[in-house]
């Protein structure tokens, strides 16, 4: 079996952790060979620009903003993902250039033409196999978030910037039906975990 | 006198500092508003990445390196340089993005037209007015350097490396007569001074 490459993205209390945990059990029952790593970070360059990014003291610009992102995916393409991949490995990556676009580009603003420009420039045609959408109202977001951790810069974002992130990331999975698979992040854990199971296969299906 | 954008260019031991004080001093002389900054760094970003950049430590790929060095940039141009110039000033800048067609493009081989990419992204249009170019040989540049001080990761580099280097800034001078000085950096500081400090009266003259 070819490895693929899957990618998580949704907003944070939308529950990527815990099905991320669903696409392991799944990859390793079948015994898949698999990395799982995720953005920004996954190199130490990366996990440097992720500190930096991340840490509610840091004043960068949304542009430059935008090309650190690019320089950490970068890195981990070239030294992680392209490598496991070229090894016939599959890599599940915890948020990838969607969650730019959703979040630079739907929630501040960066226009998404000029973001389009850094991915083929980056990723030099590779795309994630697929994506998994986890799609949450931003008021159930928001109260799982506020019930389980310190916030970090980004999840300190008003509301309505979350709504343009939901909305860019549905966007983006609008335009890409087949890459995209989306999923009701309100339902039961269970009951997702089930749903990106069955997507799994089907994606394995489509390998036969 | 309207704001104008200089930068100094050139192989390190080609004399930049000592010809940025000839700058200085002629623009101080005629009571001219000038910020004085430098790439990689001139903002706190910048710095920082600059410290990353510059430490033998430091490992970091082509393409993330040159995306960083742009993401220094934009910070630079966003916070110090627009600004500068948008409040009349003249701003004077050691190294820009001639040096990433050199360094990072000429000496280590990333396509000049993904260069130019980054920098349409970046720069949306502004260029430097004035660019003052110190072109020495490897050889003297070499031995100047190693006369002087402890070479960092760059300077490091093979001789060849640099003759490339060299080789990509004049390209860049004989694409753009208009913008680029180029200056014979062999000849004594004094001789390159007085050429450089008549280039910026032609420049003033441009203004009338």
């Amino acid at each position: 079996m070819a490895g693929r490459f899957i990618t998580l993205e949704g907003l944070d209390g939308a529950g990527k952790s815990t099905q991320l945990d669903a696409v392991r059990d799944w990859l390793a029952e079948r015994g898949v060979d698999a990395l799982f790593t995720r953005e920004p970070g996954g190199t130490p360059l990366g996990e440097r620009l992720r500190e930096l990014l991340l840490s509610p003291d840091t004043e960068v610009g949304l542009d430059a903003e935008t090309l650190l992102m690019f320089a950490a995916r970068q890195e981990h393409l070239d030294r992680v993902i392209r490598p496991a991949l070229a090894a016939g490995r599959w890599v599940v990556c915890d948020r990838f250039t969607d969650a730019t676009f959703a979040y630079q580009g739907g929630g501040r603003g960066v226009p998404f033409e000029r973001i389009a420009v850094l991915e083929q420039w980056v990723q030099r045609g590779l795309s994630p196999d697929l994506t998994l959408l986890f799609d949450l109202s931003t008021e159930l977001a928001a109260a799982r978030m506020a019930a389980s951790r310190a916030l970090d810069r980004f999840e300190r974002e008003a509301r309505d910037f979350h709504e343009r992130v939901r909305g860019a990331y549905l966007a983006r999975a609008a335009a890409e039906p087949a890459r995209f698979a989306v999923f009701d992040a309100s339902q039961p854990p269970a009951t997702v975990r089930a749903a990106v199971q069955a997507r799994l296969a089907e994606l394995v299906g489509a390998d036969r």
